[in-house]
């Protein structure tokens, strides 16, 4: 099945604990697009200046990436500057210059406007309500947002939530925009608000996803080395979206191995700086870290014989 | 088998979002003790004044607690007083009257040192060492400590922990006594000062056990109501060592199991002030808890059938 995935492709200059690198390929749709790219096809949407290479284009294609509708236009690529301190968790904004972003013009492509999935990365919700109105027979849409539309743009946000399935965001964000610091009545307000499915990404935490079925609690890998967090969660929607996408399900029972899927890309993705371990992974790594992830959290679930 | 629960009893003040409580029972033993007294046979050392009613004494009496080693002296009992603002995470210490814990003698009784298992909860480290040097047949040695230790009497801490087997402190904590940020690399520090077992508590994130043979992550239970998490850490290694006491077993597979116990015993404590909760459960309301936390966590391991 397809998956359009809409969002920014940027230029980052990121700054961790570990290293430091300028000008690598960065934004929310290449995490995504790259991520899902391992289990269903890709369409991607997003909107690139002229200095973007062509070699990046060719790369996604490598991945068999349709992304025609990433269209080059005048001007320079959206560019983010962030640091990150020790805690990994979040990340500290140095510079953004929107360039071309500003001029991204939501109009699907007629090939992609039969997408039988949509995920919308975080751009403001007025383009991602655009988006999804197009895209009218998408089987299940999911979206990520951030605390500055919940904060900026609250009431556009909440029209283009009514349209939405999936909601993957962060546990501050959730409080945020459910005015609840309790997780569980959060999820129930966001429920409330349209998304039938929240995934609560909690970083090195990891995820928390809630249904009107009941909940599924994955942790985050422990990893000795981590380089770089950013695209972490683009990266898990990818993981997570593909699943749905090629399976064509979102009952709880497979989304709890979606939201598996999720957390092993989003493990491989901040083991290097950039797309750097998420663009060559094998179907082995793969493979072999959701059986790690299996490891990590099995137990006996039969009650030991105490009585 | 017997386990012999070391620690305070406490008279506390609590105030979180939801309610505030004067003069109720609490103290590390008190939760350690009643909680690992579902599975196991219990004897609690402690200190009480002349203030503590002999009902809570009775109560330890009716839950098949020999509290015989908690001495009464002359004077008061030991006081805390702490807020918990609405991130339950961490407590704001109001005022700590230690009164009678400063004359704790800790000598064990005759009766006590041939206890199976021994689980120090937080106190000085000379006292810990203290107690674990007279209980020679033990097992298997636990221990909690915290950051006023860790700080304050790094060397005794080191002394004691070389003939501790568990440890259990929290995530902040395992960070500070390893000077190591990532969790991977700060439980390979804390190994080698002693511990083969680190048992990292992330209050409403769970809990993560680190072995030479593996780690094991497990959620902490998504609740709507939490109460106060005043003893959360204690009734959690109430629970893990009710179990290891119990069944004699602490490979990764058994700890598994353990720490989720103790997962179960924490999240019934909070959900209400002191030991109000945790002090009637039944057998089926924790075998319940047990398998609500198979569900939170449990996936298809076989991966999905993509390639």
């Amino acid at each position: 099945m397809t998956l359009l995935a809409v969002g920014t492709v940027a230029f980052d200059c990121v700054e961790t604990p570990f290293g430091k690198r300028d000008d690598i390929l960065g934004g929310s749709v290449s995490y995504l697009g790259t991520s899902a790219s391992y289990f269903t096809n890709v369409r991607m949407m997003s909107v690139i200046g002229e200095d973007f290479p062509q070699g990046i284009l060719d790369f996604f294609e490598q991945r068999d990436i349709d992304a025609s509708g990433v269209k080059r236009i005048p001007g320079q690529t959206f560019r983010w500057r962030g640091r990150y301190t020790e805690n990994l968790n979040e990340a500290q904004t140095l510079e953004t210059q929107l360039n071309v972003l500003t001029d991204f013009d939501p109009k699907v492509p007629e090939a992609f406007l039969d997408s039988d999935y949509l995920v919308l990365g975080n751009i403001s919700p007025d383009l991602q309500l655009n988006v999804l109105e197009q895209v009218q027979g998408a089987k299940l849409v999911a979206c990520d947002t951030m605390n500055f539309w919940i904060d900026g743009a609250l009431e556009d946000l909440k029209k283009t939530l009514k349209k939405v399935n999936l909601l993957s965001i962060n546990d501050g964000e959730a409080r945020m925009l459910s005015g609840e610091h309790n997780l569980v009545k959060a999820a129930k307000a966001i429920h409330a608000m349209g998304p039938d499915i929240l995934v609560i990404k909690r970083g090195e935490h990891g995820a928390l996803c809630c249904t009107p079925e009941g909940m599924f609690a994955a942790p985050a890998m422990p990893l000795e080395t981590i380089m770089d967090p950013t695209g972490a969660g683009d990266s898990f929607a990818g993981g997570l979206m593909g699943y749905i996408a090629q399976t064509g399900k979102w009952d709880l029972e497979s989304l709890r191995q979606a939201v598996i899927l999720g957390s092993v890309m989003a493990s491989f993705n901040v083991q290097d700086f950039s797309l750097d371990k998420l663009k060559s992974l094998s179907h082995d790594d793969i493979r072999a870290r959701y059986q790690a992830f299996a490891r990590l959290t099995a137990f006996n679930a039969d009650f030991p014989n105490f009585w």
